[in-house]
């Protein structure tokens, strides 16, 4: 791992199964690669379904993507972080990518096939935003992509398009490995189902009032076997456990389990101490999101400055690109006898 | 006719057919409309598919139609001459049409089908590139395109991504009109096929050597029911006069044709006539190819001088664009409370 590029998507709204699913994560890997750690708020991916978003608010959402993240500890000072629409070449090396994939490795892809069966009118950028991924990756020759799961086959596209542009034109591209993180746990949404999702409404944010954050724990399901308080509990029957491991230091949270199977311990005290917990970890982001929200040009410039590192990756690699597929550099002017 | 975009593909080697077909037509335009003529070397369209060209002599290729349509009247002081890739905007906007475009308005294209069809494996770049065509149109808002009868499924295309675009983001592109030039012949092969074609090796090139023009002249097939000198001819059934006519003045064409119905001329001297005649119009271009070739800076400069001109325009259009799909520009900031 000498080189990494992950994409974080211009959600506004971001929640502590992506807190601790992803984040911490990247920041883990920004102390470890500094600039070379290259995050990607990715607005042109935003814009993929024209109907699934609203143009009026997106500029926001990408602004306070990156105000939420730098407020959870990416500094853009150590990292190199950035918007992607400000680095356009982007989609120049998304179009030279185009001309080498063979469409039969696009609607192949998993997700495609999945989202296009859903769709009334399927449009050509679901296809195709397999294509300007890989662009975004191996513009900066990112050897290591940190992924879930659900994207692993992009980053096998993304390995075929590197050797095939390096078969076509010479070696230029490295193959990026796709990296799943086993740490990150899959955190449950507050109503118990398997992964919390914006898109399934059953998140903690990051920024939520405490008062709001209180009131989802207090409603978190309890361990439905106990029906009384002096019923011995389970931990592993109640999400509140599920939370409280990833928060609490682990004596406390098996004191707490010893407690709670013993009929010692009431569920609503383990939630006020869960809240406690949290807020302990939350209230320090928030305090620095407080912070970045009375200086957004900070922000701004933070962004147009990582914009600009990143830019010179991009600039270099699409040079290189460009003289190898035979476009017309205004540096190399031909000469005649 | 306010604003006219044409593509020139990077083919170095320029015919006769070309010449009639469509850069008569383009320096016309550009006498009329100076740099809202906007002339583009269409070199990203060149890579569409990765096996039927060859990068070591592409950039060749783009720098020699430029200086070809410049020796044959196109002049770059009066018009807005340029290489699409010095204008990457083009890609950028072709981005955000790809995630407008719905997926069968590509696969329906009549192109697409029968290349595919053709193809063994099918690039996606031949799906895609109507959508390029369509920025290299729009990022000029250009509302008039000069085509054949093969590209006007392309521009009714590009009528309704505009169309797309306007309905969703709000007013921001004319809808162009295909503008098929009624004027222009269809000039025949020189084995007298329908068409003259790089593809089908039946050309007579601008900068062809002299002595090569002749001996295709020469072998120009003559009417085939006139076997002696002494048959009258039928000028009807010899591309001989169809050449002529686009060369000679008419008085000439119609004595010639006269002496030529009455077997008082043979086919030789036609032929010679011919080739005088059409060596006085291409001539001045062939001098002016040798002196460009002499001053590869000039075509160099005035190209790059072309690309900034047109690159002004482009940028205002996607920063128009940028602000509409909601991605985040630098000069807006958001502020709070």
């Amino acid at each position: 791992m000498t080189r990494v590029l992950s994409g974080i998507q211009p959600s506004g709204e971001i929640h502590i199964g992506n807190y601790l699913g992803a984040i911490k994560q990247w920041v883990a890997i920004g102390e470890k690669l500094g600039r070379d750690a290259f995050f990607c708020i990715v607005d042109y991916h935003a814009l993929t379904n024209p109907l699934a978003y609203d143009p009026a608010t997106l500029a926001q959402r990408t602004f306070e993507a990156a105000l939420v993240n730098m407020a959870a500890g990416l500094d853009p000072e150590k990292v190199t972080l950035f918007v992607q629409s400000h680095v356009p070449e982007h989609t120049e090396l998304s179009w030279v990518f185009t001309t080498i994939t063979p469409l039969g490795d696009l609607t192949r892809m998993t997700q495609f096939k999945d989202k296009a069966a859903k769709q009334e009118a399927v449009w050509s950028g679901l296809l195709m935003y397999p294509v300007l991924q890989a662009a975004d990756i191996l513009i900066y020759k990112a050897d290591t992509v940190p992924v879930g799961e659900d994207q692993v086959q992009h980053i096998e596209l993304t390995r075929e398009i590197a050797r095939r542009f390096n078969a076509l034109f010479g070696e230029t591209f490295p193959e990026p490995e796709a990296l799943l993180n086993p740490e990150a746990p899959r955190v449950p949404g507050i109503d118990g189902k398997a992964k919390m999702s914006k898109s399934l409404g059953n998140t903690i944010g990051l920024l939520e009032p405490e008062e709001s954050i209180w009131r989802k724990i207090q409603h978190l399901p309890d361990d439905p076997q106990r029906i009384r308080l002096s019923d011995p509990g389970e931990p592993g029957r109640t999400i509140v456990f599920t939370y409280l491991s990833y928060f609490a230091p682990k004596e406390l949270v098996e004191a707490l389990k010893e407690e709670y199977r013993k009929a010692g311990i009431g569920t609503l005290t383990v939630k006020r101490i869960l809240f406690e917990e949290m807020m302990k970890v939350l209230r320090p982001i928030r305090e620095r999101a407080e912070e970045l929200k009375k200086d957004p040009d900070y922000v701004m410039d933070a962004l147009l400055e990582g914009a600009k590192r990143a830019r010179a990756v991009a600039q270099a690699t699409m040079e290189e690109v460009r003289e190898k597929v035979g476009l017309l550099l205004p540096s190399k002017r031909p000469v005649y006898r």
